[in-house]
């Protein structure tokens, strides 16, 4: 087994933890935000790109890849890592969340699932085996069990789901045949602290070597996201990663981190970029703003990324009135610049000891967006 | 003023000239091709990209800065160089084609041109004093004199518009304010050899410090294009540099080059980027084309560009099948790199005594797309 977790140091305040995930391909310092590259490219970004900025891990999905370009043909490659020039860590998440976003195009059963392709409606069935067989051929670092992801306030669906969930993590678990990936158990349970307490329990049982907490950040409020995470910091073992999938927005980072996570992916940062929006230590702006039209200022003057030292906001704000498609790239470096740069400065701080006041400093200045319909993942 | 020309070398079997325009924001070995960057960007790149490909001259456009953002803010900035933060010579062509081609929405009287905005319909008004005045705000190091540009083919509306653009060239000489732009007077005359050979010889007389070479690459065949060129290389001086507007394609380059020409813009490897088609030694391809979807090669094997150093032909047509915009980003790369690098060779091997050779050996083994409708530059 090439994978491994070391737990460095934990917070006297709050359940933060600073961490060091090793992989075959590279070291991972947790807590860690890990960009999102759906479709084996990180979006508008190089390889080359995402080292500069410091990224230690990025994601990819199951799903996309396994209809395009096809999971055979980058196995042919040497796996994703090779296919996409990409020579650090890489998670493949499971596809579960998008086939169950596919309403209407799937059929759950206890096999699995069959579905329609968002791409040209053809048909497809994704098994428990079927999916680890992809991720092996995909070749991730981190590859995730396939599960079932319901709507998180409904406790009957809830229910029957996560003993169905917890079938097919064990045979996730039997099936995996690659020892040089690290298979992630998915808690699930929606915003029951029962469930997710069982939930816990039962995957700790199969000792997975890292666990996902998915089903979160779907429509629940932060409120139970965090109540959630406080069940289960105390279930989950210590000297395992936990991995809260598909969060979150800056301030998750602060709150979830507090909470005992270690590892976060998720398209806000690249998303927004597309629409012209990024962070800043005040709050999120959106440059198109007729207010920026002559503002010399780069985004954030102490920012070291790329765009910060090279441009003013007027010449973003022309880029993106002009429809640019530069300005989606240099927005989209400055985002994960900005995501990537708070999460060395949170371990920075778990480690120093100051993790808490850096956390009261830096979100009583950060005016947050009022909740919003947020995603695991994009489709 | 700050501007100059050197004439350094002259192939002894063909007009072709090497040489080295010197400029304050540096060198311009010649002959040159320049990429477009209409919008003060040259499409999905850096000024840092722009820089590593080794380019020495970007080209953008007054009528496009003139509408959006306006050459006032961008003055403020203290000019393109600042506002795009490119630090290297830029041209600006002088919105004469683009307001002609503004069909309908556009009325020419001696004293200048009334038009439409192609983007929101608002009424504008160039006068050749009015365009050098925008010119002067935007601050390149080479400005363009404001012409009619007509169909190549019609003979009494090229005499009539000859005239006047020569009226013209003559009060942008006389509205020139600022010593540190080189302004280049724009020889029309369309496939006329009388027309063109009156042109020069009154542009001449002018006494610029450089010449465009307008209205070819409009339609007309390639062997007309090379007519004019023969006839232009014996009237326009020797010791200034000749810039072919619009054109061209990697053929293009060569036989022009060996006509006297010193200078060169076009839209064609930005603009096929954006299809997924790339430059070849053996000629145009299309990634997109499922007989890549399975290809380890770069590219071109030999190529250096970063695309080249990088990826597999399979995985670029895998960011054009799936309609990530990096894929733009990475053939532009390819592109600007093969038509940049073309241009040091065909400078290197005039200096060398080697041009004639190179230019036989790269024409018999590239493969020339049919002549198509080409355009001198983007709207």
């Amino acid at each position: 087994m090439t994978f491994s977790f070391d737990l460095i140091s934990q917070d006297k305040n709050s359940h933060a933890r600073a961490g060091m995930i090793h992989t075959s391909y590279g070291d991972i310092p947790t807590p860690v935000f890990a960009p999102v590259g759906t479709q084996a490219t990180v979006k508008t970004l190089t390889p080359a790109d995402l080292q500069e900025l410091g990224a230690t891990l990025i994601l990819s999905n199951t799903y996309h890849l396994y209809l395009r370009p096809g999971p055979d043909l980058i196995a042919d490659f040497g796996g994703l890592h090779r296919f996409m020039q990409w020579d650090g860590p890489i998670l493949t998440d499971s596809g579960g969340f998008q086939v169950f976003s596919l309403e209407g195009l799937r059929e759950i059963d206890e096999e699995g699932v069959t579905f329609r392709s968002h791409l040209d409606g053809s048909q497809h069935r994704f098994t428990p085996e079927r999916v680890i067989a992809i991720q092996e051929k995909l070749g991730a670092d981190i590859i995730m069990a396939f599960d079932e992801c319901p709507a998180p306030d409904d406790y009957d669906y809830n229910v029957a789901a996560l003993d169905r969930t917890h079938r097919w993590a064990a045979r996730c678990r039997t099936a995996q045949s690659r020892s040089d990936q690290a298979l992630y158990g998915i808690v699930q349970g929606g915003i029951f602290a029962d469930l997710r307490a069982r939930s816990a329990q039962f995957l700790t049982s199969l000792d997975f070597p890292g666990y996902g907490i998915g089903g979160l950040s779907v429509g629940e409020t932060k409120a139970q996201m965090h109540e959630m995470l406080d069940v289960l910091h105390h279930i989950l073992p210590q000297d395992k990663p936990r991995y809260l999938m598909g969060v979150g927005s800056p301030e998750d980072l602060f709150e979830c981190v507090a909470r005992g996570v270690d590892q976060f992916d998720c398209v806000l940062p690249t998303r927004i970029a597309r629409n012209g929006s990024v962070f800043t230590h005040q709050g999120r702006v959106n440059l198109r703003n007729a207010q920026f039209s002559s503002d010399r200022q780069p985004i954030e003057p102490a920012c070291r990324c790329y765009t910060c030292r090279t441009f003013s906001r007027a010449y973003l704000r022309h880029l993106i009135v002009a429809k640019e498609t530069l300005a989606l790239r240099l927005a989209t470096l400055h985002n994960l610049h900005f995501m990537l740069e708070l999460m060395r400065s949170i371990r920075g701080t778990i480690l120093s000891g100051d993790f808490g006041s850096y956390k009261d400093r830096f979100l009583a200045e950060y005016r947050v967006v009022p909740e919003e319909k947020r995603g695991r993942r994009t489709k």
